[in-house]
């Protein structure tokens, strides 16, 4: 099977490179990075070297779809829209991590999105609705036979996994979710920017998009699509001072206020009994972003407030892996028919 | 004004001491700590030094009250009720910045500080009911006479500040308040532990005590007295890897879901107008916790969700000052008949 | 005394804000600042207000002679140059924060900042030796007279206050000096750049311009100046994840190996017995970085290896005060006839 | 293979359980740890299970004879050497990672680590003669047929690599050399020390043990050895806030000047031209330890100062893999009859 990762130089496309380039189930087909276009990989990553030493490579539909068959883009909103389209019909399959193709509705993603729609002209509306959600546990047999795969959000996917079985069944109430979130820098990206300077990201803590940051409507729209109902939740991201890790605290408050956290933990564990990488802790045990780093693991955990029946539930992934690399991994895997987490490490990086 | 710091090697005492060594008003009489008594303060603080440098002190009560007028104690919990009583005995005025007096009803502290109470024999019922909580912007007119003022936890500071205007005029609903805090290391003391370690607490974030972090029941106490009701609420704190800074990050809903993020702003502002520590931002405008290290201010910033007439609240504090040390110079100030943040910096260090 | 700030939105501009705004003796009479020229101050840096709040301005010869006696410029290297002659023709005192007059040679500066001299055309040999280096403990006598004071770097402000005392009074060998620094993130400026993001530098340690360092050559004037030799030393810097600090470590060779760990430490005490932000710590305790955060403080210690005769010297300073804008400040207090130290923290800021 | 990791808790025996736990060719027989005996190891280590969850035993010679052919010990120094001789006795193989026989002469030892000599009576010089000193790159051969592997510290291992084919082959002087080291606080182990909290050692660098570090003398021994000379260096290490990660700069003098860094590169590239783990960086290609995190690589890279013939040379490990636990299951491997880096990852983990 062969690979071309387009936007191979930042932080989610390193991960990519660093995932495949060990595989013996992928090569690596095509290189695809603006700013280092020309230059022989290994000079630019002598840290992260590659064994054939591939050239970067200006973006190319031509060279993509000659040397590759699954295309996986690593680019900035809006881009994606320009070139997806084109490699579909040269019959590849394509992986994107922008989130060009996350909502149903290219009118919803205009409103979000509305800085990219007034730059790229888009009018794909069907593409938006062929496109299946790429959360991975949730969406496998359609990921199984999909052409377009759009890869969630960090924050929606350390939000849905833990929310998803409750709400799909009903179990805690449609209003007064909060999520709040927190998240490592290399969310931000690897382009300079102030506020992800180590002088001013180090020994501190802010939120940021306070109820207007783009995920929110993410997470809505599935969590409405699964609890078929409208959902409008609080979600809180706050930056804080690590490269790697999101923890995202989730209340809700249960429908049956009789149920115990080992109920709830039980019906967890059920849910994704078939999932080695989605662990569900015991009661009482709580996780650290630092177990998961380097895997593609979701670790879960859960307390029940028996005073008013309100639920917290905690969830940790590596921003970089379940929340963007890992989780197109597991995605190119399916669409391969080999297992779900095959050749991805779900053994952290410890201390 | 003659000031003993009981307790001066943990970092609650460092603080005072770094407050107290530049005063103009106050004078260091006494410095107790029990791990270095006998040896001189310059030598195991060479880079804190007092200019007559002192000897640590055994704790005495005779040494204490010969010397000082107040006394200041930075103790773990339990030991402050040793000697609490017989220093006010002697005259002098106690701030206590352990949790000892920081409930009205001692059967109350028993029940949370069940460990504590099984090893100190406490019956001083009296003086729980007499003591003062040193909550300086809230009870300066009860501080101002007390004998023993008993100062909060870095948590409730951090949250009854923000909460307090808007639960006292009934402006958000008692019910379904949830508090997610995120503090700093320096928060768990200076005695080595093993979660506290860097390389334990390095590049993670986890949470602890869910449900029943001691300072819920302390918080709960408060909001309750204030807003003449029974409040029960989520309180979830977390460890992020930053050596001083607290954050809060606080939802409720508004009564009135017509009132704006303006207008809320509007209300807490009123509320501290005489409070220059106190800074309201603009709407909009999010705080760092590295916007308050090594001051003694608090920032507060709001957002109302118009969709369901919620409200976030978050404020940053540095927690060894305005959640400590800084608060308790505070409350000195206010018994001394001096400014309430006299010589107290309301300046950060910055990046 | 009216004080234009030059270049106030890095971080130089942003201590020496810091700094000026509450002093007692200076007014800032004029903010410059290209990025956010136009804008009121606290608007942009509502963590660090200005009480009547101005205007950024953009650079203007004339709004700075108008307002100013004195303009402290924190500019990139390079553009200094080009308004700096035509403040001190307006009759203004310069201090400099840039490299551009720290070379009595305009030819060196045009060799070693060749970039810069490729883009700015010099021909200000008269101010390059007219200029007064300012590293305060050793040229305040020239400083005091000065009209145009050259701040020297954060590297060599900490290996030059260690070594000198050795140097000039010809204890070490000239030959056989290595000076091993370690840079805070801060000491790369504001402006956003890959290797300064946290992503990036967290969780690091790497070194960088070996052999090549532009702060070599001007470490190296100095000792050649101050010894009355040519020196050539090694210098490496690294850069090390913390947010403020510097830490240099100094290996020479005494010339009487009889010299002992106690007689050097005595020699230099009695070099800077008048410099209060100059502690020499006793024999056996080794300073850190944190002990100087916030403060214009330098630490310095020694250690003899009576097996070979060679000595190790430890310097730390803040990079941002006495390796920056507090130094900037100890000079203008010189013209001004305040005491050096005036109105600077002598004070750190701890844990 | 069964495999006894004796000291399983602390951050060595966990980067053993964590390479060994998913190893094709070796069992894990027998875990020791004294603090959680008698309780299942993934109750106590969550995030880092074993299939078979085996209990945490007490230290027990028996034990670990019956159940293994191999110990690894990974235990305070002088415990070590109270079992090392039981084992070898019941035929068992034994990497120990502790001081105890890392001298040839154990009068050395009781010198150096005269704490540990006066607490425990050892007799052993015979077998501190035998043992082989585990720096696998140099002393594979001996290792191949050892029975007792004393596996080097971290801080050695970081400089006698790059330093021993320079002066085994008489290419820089044995005077005047200096390693100035910087590392992780890890390196500090799992047992919870004031200075190793992220309180203390969170945004600061310092320095230690200056002139006394116990590995000063196990550095000399071997380059004394390799050299056939008495090497007497200067070496300091420094403290930095990473969790992971050592970083040595090191100073020399080239015997012939006339040697380029080209030169001097392709002689550390043919020295270890054939362990795929010893990487050289083209000439001003600067490692950061980031490179190495989570492998068991060492970068190496250098640079000569023409002007006077000094060498300086950088090396990255990652201190608990090269600097401990990797390098002993390299050796581990060798007495297996494996390749050297087999289940070694030579992938780090960025960023």
């Amino acid at each position: 099977m062969n690979v071309a990762i387009v936007g191979a130089t930042g932080y989610g496309g390193l991960q990519l490179v660093s995932l495949l380039r060990r595989s013996k189930n992928y090569k690596i087909s095509y290189l695809g990075g603006e700013r280092s276009a020309g230059l022989k990989w290994n000079k630019v990553f002598p840290f992260l070297t590659i064994d054939n030493n591939p050239f970067i490579e200006k973006l190319s539909i031509d060279a993509i779809s000659k040397s590759s068959n699954v295309a996986i883009l690593s680019l900035p909103n809006g881009i994606s829209s320009t070139i997806t389209p084109s490699l579909l019909k040269k019959g590849l399959k394509v992986i994107d991590l922008s989130a060009d193709y996350r909502y149903k509705s290219l009118d919803i993603w205009k409103e979000v999105y509305s800085h990219e729609a007034s730059i790229y002209d888009r009018n794909d509306y069907k593409l938006c609705e062929e496109a299946v959600y790429g959360l991975t546990e949730i969406y496998q047999n359609e990921i199984l036979k999909a052409r377009l795969i759009s890869c969630p959000g960090c924050y929606p996917t350390s939000s849905l996994i833990p929310l998803i079985p409750f709400l799909s069944q009903g179990i805690i109430e449609n209003e007064g979710i909060i999520i709040d979130s927190k998240s490592g820098t290399s969310g931000g990206g690897r382009n300079p920017k102030e506020n992800l300077l180590f002088a001013e990201s180090g020994e501190g803590i802010s939120a940021y998009s306070i109820l207007n940051h783009r995920h929110v409507s993410e997470i809505e729209q599935i969590l409405s699509l699964v609890s078929d109902n409208k959902i409008t939740l609080q979600f809180t991201p706050h930056l804080v001072p690590l490269v790697r890790g999101m923890f995202s605290t989730i209340y809700g408050r249960l429908k049956d206020p009789g149920l115990t956290s080992e109920d709830c933990k039980i019906l967890l564990e059920n849910y994704y009994r078939n999932f080695s990488n989605v662990v569900v802790l015991p009661v009482g045990t709580y996780p650290s972003t630092k177990w998961v780093r380097d895997s593609n693991n979701i670790y879960l955990s859960l307390k029940v407030d028996s005073r008013n029946g309100r639920i917290i539930i905690l969830s940790v992934i590596d921003n970089l892996l379940k929340g963007q690399a890992g989780q197109a991994f597991q995605n190119l895997n399916l669409i391969s028919g080999l297992p779900l987490n095959n050749e991805l490490d779900l053994i952290n990086f410890y201390p």
